[in-house]
C-alpha cells in the first residue's frame, strides 16, 4: 500500500531530528563542537556500531534484518535520507556563500591572503605525497592513484575555523588583529579550496571518461569551468536586478524562501552538469543572491530555520556512509593518526610561514597556524563527493573522518595551551581599526 | 555515478519552484485562486498533457522516453517528488492545525455547528448514493463498492472556504455576521471531515485485512483511534509543558523549526501506524503545539516560509497522479459535471438547512450554503489518499479534480450574483459583537 511506504521514513526523519537535538544538547554540556557530536551520533547509528542505517548496504540494516520493515521500505527510506543529506550539503554551501564577506577580504588584504595561500600549498602537496607513500591502502579500483592523490591533497586544503573561533570567544581573545587575519584567511581558503575541488573533480571525471589524463582532458575541464563562469557572469546582472526586485519587493516575506531555494537547486544542477560539484552551484547561488548587502541579512534569516534543521543531517549521514571498523586494524589506525598529524602540521607550517612572510611575530604565526588547522564541514563534503564518485575508498574516508575527530579534539587543547602562554593583546579594539 | 543521480531531481525541484511562482503570478493577474493555478500547472506537466512526470508510470515520462535521463534516475527522481508532495501534505495539515481557532468556535456556538453538521450529513449521503448509482464507473478491483461509496461520501464533506472568503473581501462584505458563522462552520467542518476520514480509512483497511466489514472490524478501528487519542491525550500535558519550555526558552530562535518538524514527523508516523492517515498526525501535532496562544503566532511564522515553498508541490502533484484524459469520454465528462453538481447542491442544501434551522433568513441561508460549497485542499488530500490505497480509481480521482476545478470557477460567479441581490449588512461592526 503506497501510503504506508512513507511511514518508516517519517519515523526516521522525526527520530533523527530529536536525536540530533539531544546530541547538540550533550555537546554543549561537554563543551565539544556540535558538529563533532553529530558525526559521533551518525557513527553510532551507522554500520560502525548499531547498523541501523547504511547508505552502502541498505538491506544490512537491523531494521530490515529483524523484519521490522520490508526491503522496499528500507531501500526507499535510505534513498530519501541520502537525498535529505545531499540537500543539507547544498544548504551548508549556500550558507557559506551567503556569509562570504568580500569587504572583509579587501580590508585585511595581504596578511590574510598569504596565510591562506601558505595554508593551501603545503597541505595540497602533503596530501599528494601521503597518498603516494601509502598507495596500497588508499588506491581504488576505479581511478588511478594520481586521481586519488590529487583529491586527497585538495581535501586537506579545506580549513574549518569554527572550533578555533569558539576557543577564542571562550578565552575572551576574539577581538584581536590575528582574529581579523584568521577570518579573512578562512574565507580566501574556502574559495580556493572550492576552486581546487572543482578542478580536481573535472580532472578525474575527464580522465575517467577518456582514459588517462591528457592535456586535452585538462583543456575540456577548463572549458567546462569557463562555461560555468561565463553563464554565471552573464546571468549575474540579470539576477542582481531580479533578486533585488523579487526579494525586496515581494510583499509576502514568507514567499522569498521559495525563490532562494529555486535558484539554489537550478545552480546545483547547472554546476553538476558541467562536471563541477552541485554544492559549488549552491555556493555560487549564495554569493550571487547576497551581493546586495541589504539582502545579506534577509537571506540569512530566511534560510536559518531550514539550515538549523537540515544541515546536521549532512554530518550525521557521514556516519551512515562509512564503517569506521575498518580503522580498527592496527595498521589503518596508525595511518589515520599519521594523516591527522599530516593535516595539522601541514596547515601549521603552511599558514604559519604565510604569516611570518608578512612580518607577523612567531607567536602570531603559531597562533594563526593552529587556528587554521581544524578540519570540519568542507573536508567532509569533499570526502563524501570522493566516496560517491569512487575516487576515495571507504577506508580512506574513514581515515578522513578520524582526522576530523582528532583535529576537533586536539586543536582546542593545543590552542588553549599555546594562547595562555601568549599575552592577551592589550588593545581589544585593535581589530576594529583594521 | 552516485553524485549525478541527484542532478536531475535538483533540476526538477528548481524548475518546479519557478513554474509554481509563475503560475501564482498568472493566477493573481487572472484573479483565479492560486491553488487552481497550481492544479492546472500539474495537469499540464503530468500525463494529461506533456507527460513530463507521472507518479503511476515514471518510465512513460518524456524525459526517459526521449533518452534525457536513465531509467534509474527517472524512477529515483519521481520517488523523491512523491516524497516531497507527501511532506507538503503534512505541512498543509500542520498549518490547518496551527490555525485552528477554538475560541472562535466557542463564541459562534450553535449557528456554526448547525451549518457545519447540515453541510456534512447531506454531502456524505449524496456521495454514497452517487457511488451506488454509478457503480460501473467508480468501482475498483481491490475494494468493495461500499468502501468506495463511503470514501466518496466522506470526500464530499470537506469544504474549502478560501475562495468564498476572497469573494467576500473583494465585495467588501467580509465583516458580517454570516462571515463569522461561515468561519466557525468551516473549522467544525474541517474537524468532522478529518474524523470521518479517519473512520473511513480505518474501516476500509480493516475490511481489506479481514474480508468483508463486520462489527468486530469496526470495533478494531475504534480501538485503534481510541489508542491514538489516548496516546495524544497522555502526552498532551507533557508536550504542553515541553513545547512551552523548548519553544519559548530556546535562545536560538531558528532552532525552533527543527523541534516543530520533529514532532510533525513522529506524529505522522504514529497516526499512520494506527490505521489513520499520516496527515491526521500532522494536524494533531499542529493543534498540540499551538495550544498556548503565545506560541500560535510564533509557530505560524516559523513554518510559513517552508509552507509557502513546499505546499504548492502537493497541488501540482495532483496533476502528476492522474491522467485527466479519462474524462474526455462523453460519459465520464457528463458524470464529472454530475458529481460537481452533487457536490455543490448537497452543501447548499445541507448547510442552508442548517442555517435555516437556527433562525437565519433565507437569503443568509443561501449565502452560507454557497459559501460552504467550494472544494479544495482537503478533498484533494482525501482523494490522493484514496488513490494511493486503491479505494478510488484514477477515473474517480480525475472526476474529483474536475469537481474542484468546476466549483472553484462556478462558485465565485454564483456567489457574486447572489450577494449583489442581498443588501449589504448595514452595521459592519456586527460581527465583532458576536
Amino acid at each position: 500500500m503506497a501510503e504506508t511506504a512513507f511511514l518508516f521514513i517519517f519515523l526516521l526523519i522525526g527520530l533523527l531530528t530529536f536525536l540530533i537535538e539531544a546530541s547538540q544538547y550533550i555537546s554543549e554540556k561537554l563543551t565539544i563542537p556540535q558538529v563533532l557530536g553529530e558525526i559521533l551520533l551518525g557513527i553510532v547509528l551507522g554500520p560502525t556500531v548499531l547498523y541501523l542505517i547504511s547508505f552502502a548496504d541498505p538491506l544490512d540494516s537491523i531494521f530490515y534484518v529483524s523484519g521490522i520493515v520490508s526491503a522496499g521500505e528500507m531501500e526507499f527510506s535510505t534513498q530519501i535520507l541520502a537525498f535529505v543529506s545531499e540537500m543539507a550539503g547544498l544548504l551548508l554551501l549556500l550558507e557559506v556563500g551567503v556569509e562570504m564577506d568580500f569587504d572583509l577580504i579587501k580590508k585585511l588584504g595581504k596578511n590574510s591572503a598569504s596565510v591562506a595561500i601558505g595554508g593551501i600549498i603545503v597541505p595540497l602537496i602533503s596530501g599528494i605525497i601521503f597518498a603516494f607513500m601509502f598507495t596500497d591502502v588508499v588506491k581504488t579500483t576505479e581511478y588511478s592513484i594520481l586521481d586519488t592523490a590529487l583529491f586527497l591533497g585538495v581535501a586537506l586544503t579545506a580549513t574549518s575555523i569554527g572550533i578555533s573561533i569558539r576557543v577564542l570567544i571562550d578565552l575572551d581573545r576574539f577581538e584581536s588583529r590575528t582574529t581579523g587575519i584568521l577570518i579573512g584567511a578562512a574565507i580566501i581558503d574556502d574559495i580556493l579550496a572550492l576552486v581546487l575541488f572543482s578542478l580536481a573533480l573535472g580532472f578525474v571525471e575527464e580522465e575517467q571518461a577518456f582514459g588517462t589524463g591528457t592535456i586535452i582532458d585538462m583543456g575540456i575541464i577548463l572549458l567546462k569551468i569557463l562555461l560555468f563562469v561565463l553563464i554565471v557572469l552573464s546571468v549575474h546582472y540579470l539576477i542582481k536586478r531580479w533578486v533585488a526586485e523579487v526579494l525586496i519587493k515581494t510583499k509576502d516575506t514568507y514567499k522569498r524562501l521559495s525563490f532562494v531555494m529555486g535558484l539554489v537547486f537550478v545552480f546545483a544542477w547547472l554546476a553538476g552538469s558541467l562536471a563541477l560539484s552541485p554544492i559549488i552551484g549552491a555556493f555560487v547561488a549564495g554569493v550571487l543572491i547576497t551581493q546586495n548587502s541589504e539582502l545579506k541579512e534577509m537571506v540569512e534569516e530566511l534560510i536559518a530555520p531550514l539550515s538549523k534543521w537540515l544541515i546536521p543531517f549532512f554530518f550525521v549521514s557521514v556516519g551512515f556512509r562509512i564503517d569506521l571498523k575498518v580503522v580498527s586494524s592496527p595498521e589503518i589506525m596508525m595511518l589515520s593518526f599519521a594523516l591527522a598529524v599530516v593535516a595539522i602540521l601541514s596547515k601549521l607550517i603552511g599558514a604559519g610561514l604565510g604569516a611570518l612572510a608578512n612580518g607577523n611575530t612567531r607567536s602570531e604565526a603559531l597562533e594563526l597556524g593552529l587556528e587554521m588547522s581544524p578540519r570540519g564541514e568542507v573536508i567532509l563534503v569533499i570526502a563524501t563527493a570522493g566516496l560517491s564518485i569512487g575516487v576515495f575508498s571507504a577506508t580512506l574516508v574513514a581515515m578522513i573522518v578520524m582526522t576530523v575527530v582528532i583535529t576537533a579534539t586536539a586543536i582546542p587543547i593545543a590552542l588553549k595551551t599555546a594562547l595562555t602562554r601568549i599575552p592577551t593583546p592589550e588593545d581589544k579594539s585593535e581589530m576594529l581599526k583594521l
